[in-house]
């Protein structure tokens, strides 16, 4: 086991144990681990003989008015909690050694499947996420990455770069991990209070509940999603960010539920801003 | 020697190879290969166990209204050239091999380094450039690559986009190659007229000019241009797109020359544009 902060040491390591024909399994994160991160190292650790996790909060994933500053750092903790689950190297680079010298180059996936949901009130967001992902895949050159249900776009728009720059790495996309009551696991739930924590249930159940009307026969997209703003604004903290149901292969709006489709939504409650989201069809 | 049209079936051999721990150098090219290609190719033979030259016309790094229809293809005698210059497998991807499902994923070295000398007149070009070497580059995954000094800015950005992804490749720039009267060797010089053709030597010749200034003693940029444009100007079929010197290693602007630095001048002659170059101090 090894906790590594440079680029060449954990280059030299992967590179050591790739000769062998070892599998490398991949889980990139920022850290302020819980169970959905740690459900993603379990199963690369089933699925390939080395684990690489990296923890780095990326800046450039974060608006100017975001939480890039106060994200919840831990390492010690967090490296504990990746060791427990399977990681067999910890990657934790300094910002510096990730963008040197006024670095530039930026990878990003252009059209509507980065501009709507997410992408709509984050507009650097995505643009942020491809290019940190491109450049730990270039470092790491795992044989596979392992990224949450949870972050749903995300998970699409990473497929997208994979695919279309032909990187030779399977992208394995696996389920939301929930509390007891329903919510999504998420490093920001920590910010709720006490009365936003208890209203923050009821996206978990809009998706429940949707997914109930869908399974009844509901199949037109308008119908579903007013049920979903209705359930959401029964919370006086709620604040609907976005209720959108969309293709889910390419994100593309749809009037009837015909083929798989994501159901997502984002929800602001105070300075908290919480997504979630359901595949039905 | 082997002849690809398919990502898998190039992974496949060169993956075989690379298992024994052999080298692999790879030369990217649109074709119509020339004596500078071939001296890329050489170089990458002399360095290399394994040599992989592909021949792609990208239809991105063209502008709407630049030659990608009318740019000289010709496979058999392009794929003879590769192999007696030394190239063991030769990938030659369809169009559709390479951009599949409406591909919309860009590499992209934002800033002045892209902006100026060719980026000014072909403002898409390297967006292009650089999206199709980070393609080539995943699908071939070389250990080394060679580009050539002619087109020095864009060796420039393919080095920046190197570092700044952190792409595990060691990038090679070889020395421009010209034709026995000095005129750089171009898959482009085709377009020219006889008269074009007898003109056109002026780049090289005005080159020339402005080294011999500068190793007289003058450090002064505006007049190390100046005698550039004059010298270009003697020749009436010449129309200037630009002359510059800048610091070799970024790109930027300077006043004296002082450290290395990139003379370019790009020219054109009726429909044919025309570039070349020097490194100086």
């Amino acid at each position: 086991m090894r906790l590594t902060k440079t680029i060449d040491e954990l280059r030299v390591i992967v590179k050591g144990r790739k000769d062998n024909n070892n599998k490398i399994g991949f889980v990139p994160t920022m850290g302020a681990l819980h169970q959905g991160h740690l459900s993603l190292i379990k199963r690369a650790k089933n699925e390939n003989e080395i684990v690489v996790v990296s923890i780095f909060v990326n800046p450039t994933q974060f608006g100017p008015k975001e939480d890039y500053k106060t994200y919840p750092r831990d390492i010690e903790r967090d490296y504990n909690l990746a060791v427990e689950s399977g990681a067999d190297i910890v990657f934790n680079p300094e910002l510096s050694e990730i963008y040197v010298d006024e670095a530039s180059t930026f990878v990003q996936v252009e059209g509507d499947i980065t501009n709507k949901l997410c992408g709509k009130s984050r507009p650097t967001h995505f643009k942020g996420v491809t290019t940190i992902v491109n450049i730990l895949f270039n470092i790491v050159s795992p044989d596979c990455a392992y990224f949450g249900q949870k972050d749903a776009q995300q998970a699409v728009i990473i497929n997208k770069m994979v695919r279309d720059l032909h990187m030779n790495i399977n992208i394995i996309v696996c389920p939301i991990v929930r509390e007891e009551d329903g919510l999504a696991m998420s490093s920001r739930n920590i910010y709720l209070s006490d009365e936003e924590r208890k209203q923050a249930i009821i996206l978990n159940k809009a998706l429940k509940i949707v997914t109930e009307k869908f399974n009844d026969g509901e199949k037109k997209v308008e119908k579903l999603k007013s049920l979903i703003i209705d359930t959401i604004r029964t919370q006086d903290l709620a604040s609907i960010d976005y209720v959108e149901i969309l293709d889910y292969n390419n994100l593309k709006e749809i009037e009837y539920i015909k083929e798989k489709s994501l159901v997502a939504v984002a929800v602001v409650f105070g300075k908290t801003r919480l997504i979630d989201n359901v595949i039905i069809g």
